[in-house]
């Protein structure tokens, strides 16, 4: 399988995992080998197995499966055995903009890095579908950044 | 300089150059062959330089320049081209978690992608310290993730 493809495939995984709550599936995702880090939405950064696995661990144990869709997955070859996923999810009709970096390990894609930023409502339409060319200026992130 | 050493280099100089609306040189700190992406918060995520350079010049153009400081930097190597570098930014009293992604060209270590996530306010200090050890179950990403 080409790396673009074996990677978005790695990617739709992670998120096949994340909606039937299989921790231990989530858990072979992860490279077990690199170093791990994960942002959610509000959190600070989680670093090491133990804190970005144990997050999942809490998030894949609740009872309520969110729906969750994936929509626009660009895959970027950062290097031979780098990548990173740029995505919007939907999760529960809320749109975050994400990114998922992987590495290859033993000849398979696991991921090292994720983070979710919700995205303004105002970029979402009622359908849920992201507007293509917002204006800089007009962004709520013009306010932080 | 060993590699993370100037990779954590590379992530001030982008901090130091937003600090001082530089869009010259921000633009000279993104890569020039790689593809970029940048996920500012609650915009939808921004590809190729066109979008991720425009709306860093409409971030720039502003005439007041916020307080940044960063905290907490860490570098991890995803390759020996290819770095990671997680941290808070603090933006005018706001915590936000930061990704930035960069590959080395020509010797020189430029970012291809940029993620900023506002952190809640139950994580930050009056001082604006990160808590170490959320619950997982505590923190306002079991909402949504």
């Amino acid at each position: 399988m080409p790396d673009q493809a074996a990677v978005l495939a790695a990617n739709r995984a992670f998120y096949a995992v994340f909606r039937r709550r299989d921790f231990g599936a989530m858990k072979a995702i992860w490279a077990s080998r690199s170093p791990l880090s994960c942002i959610h939405p509000g959190w600070p950064p989680l670093f090491g197995p133990e804190d970005v696995l144990g997050s999942w661990q809490g998030i894949l144990s609740h009872r309520e499966t969110p729906v969750i869709e994936c929509r626009d997955e660009r895959v970027v070859m950062i290097g031979p055995a780098q990548a990173l996923v740029v995505l919007v999810e939907v999760i529960s009709g809320n749109a975050l903009a994400a990114s998922n970096v992987f590495v290859r390990e033993d000849g398979e894609w696991h991921i090292v890095h994720h983070q979710a930023t919700p995205m303004a409502e105002a970029f979402v339409t009622a359908g849920g579908e992201a507007e293509p060319e917002p204006e800089p200026d007009s962004g709520p992130g013009r306010l932080l950044h």
